[in-house]
């Protein structure tokens, strides 16, 4: 998405440490702590505008959110978000997904959520792609045995490149669908992006890929 | 595909052993004897009309093809075409794809090419799918080490099924593209079936799923 500099977001974060957890390396291996209860702990990775972590937090109070996301001028729309609905169990992060072993510890994170990471379609910054590899293995680091990657996009290429890189790491998958809108699948939370998107009848992709360290 | 009965289609067939190869399990171990020659040997389950393992045959003079197809109606066509192409290295068999191991000893195939395939869209129909788990077996069983499955089908549900199959058998997933007429994928050969709903806009999907064997 466009980023807009707004010099007053990096002030209205520390304003709500309440929505976005201040020194969150503290947290590490205390997330039930913070949020007062023994639910399992959800994280969506690059969770943008934070529509989908907050409407999922609303559907689901039995479970915890944590959205991540880099970007000051795009959290703080997230937080405008929370404040409004006043959640108990949603909590955001502006930190880097490179780096989420400093924030989670091993098995403390029951689910990780990708929606619409940036495609970095150029093979040089593959890198980059949430669903490379080295990610891969972070998720694995933080994930409870046997845990799960909630994945979907609108992009073509980084679907394919996720699919494959999946297989390679091992993974098994499952409730794959090549077009979520005209399936069966029920209670799909939608982002912002994918309202947009799927409105000009571009198709989504989804699937759920499972850990084999059970 | 529509059968249509064809009650010459058994002589035609056992008239041509040149073609459309007569006990097939007695040459079971000894294919590179048949073709008088060690190149590898690609089979293609499902061979249909054999447009495919045809021209495949045509544009590789260095590998050998067997096309199988278990209905007489249908591979009476296929041997139509090798009459009239005349090539050397091509052979077809009239035999049940669920018997692959008795006509092939370990090792002496070196890919499995899937096109196509009967989607079985019912839940009770899943084992009848070519790429259900008892079939990779039966392919792992006759495939030399790391040996590959090229896999492509319009059908996008049989398509989503077959990658989730896939990654639990723990193949390693290759080439990946969900629109394969618009990907940058060079040399495919159309078959019968693809070029007439290609030709309607209907998307085509192919994957190379590779066996960890090795």
């Amino acid at each position: 998405m466009r980023l807009r500099h707004k010099p007053w977001a990096s002030e209205k974060i520390s304003e709500n440490p309440q929505y976005v957890v201040a020194q969150p390396e503290e947290k590490k291996g205390k997330w039930n702590e913070v949020f007062g209860n023994d639910n399992p702990i959800h994280i969506e990775v690059g969770t943008g505008k934070g529509q989908f972590v907050t409407e999922m937090a609303r559907a689901n109070p039995e479970v915890n959110y944590i959205g991540i996301e880099l970007y000051e001028s795009v959290i703080v729309t997230a937080l405008d978000r929370l404040i409004e609905a006043e959640l108990p169990n949603v909590k955001l992060l502006n930190v880097d997904a490179r780096h989420l072993t400093d924030f989670f510890a091993t098995e403390e994170v029951g689910r990780v959520y990708l929606n619409f990471s940036d495609p970095w379609p150029k093979n040089r910054h593959e890198k980059r792609r949430l669903t490379y590899k080295t990610f891969l293995k972070l998720y694995e680091d933080i994930l409870i045995k046997g845990g799960e990657i909630h994945f979907k996009t609108d992009n073509q290429g980084l679907f394919e490149y996720s699919l494959m890189s999946f297989s390679w790491y091992g993974l098994h998958l499952k409730f794959l669908s090549l077009d979520l809108h005209n399936s069966d699948f029920e209670g799909n939370i939608m982002t912002e992006y994918e309202e947009k998107f799927s409105a000009k009848g571009q198709r989504i992709y989804r699937v759920e890929a499972q850990y084999q360290n059970q």
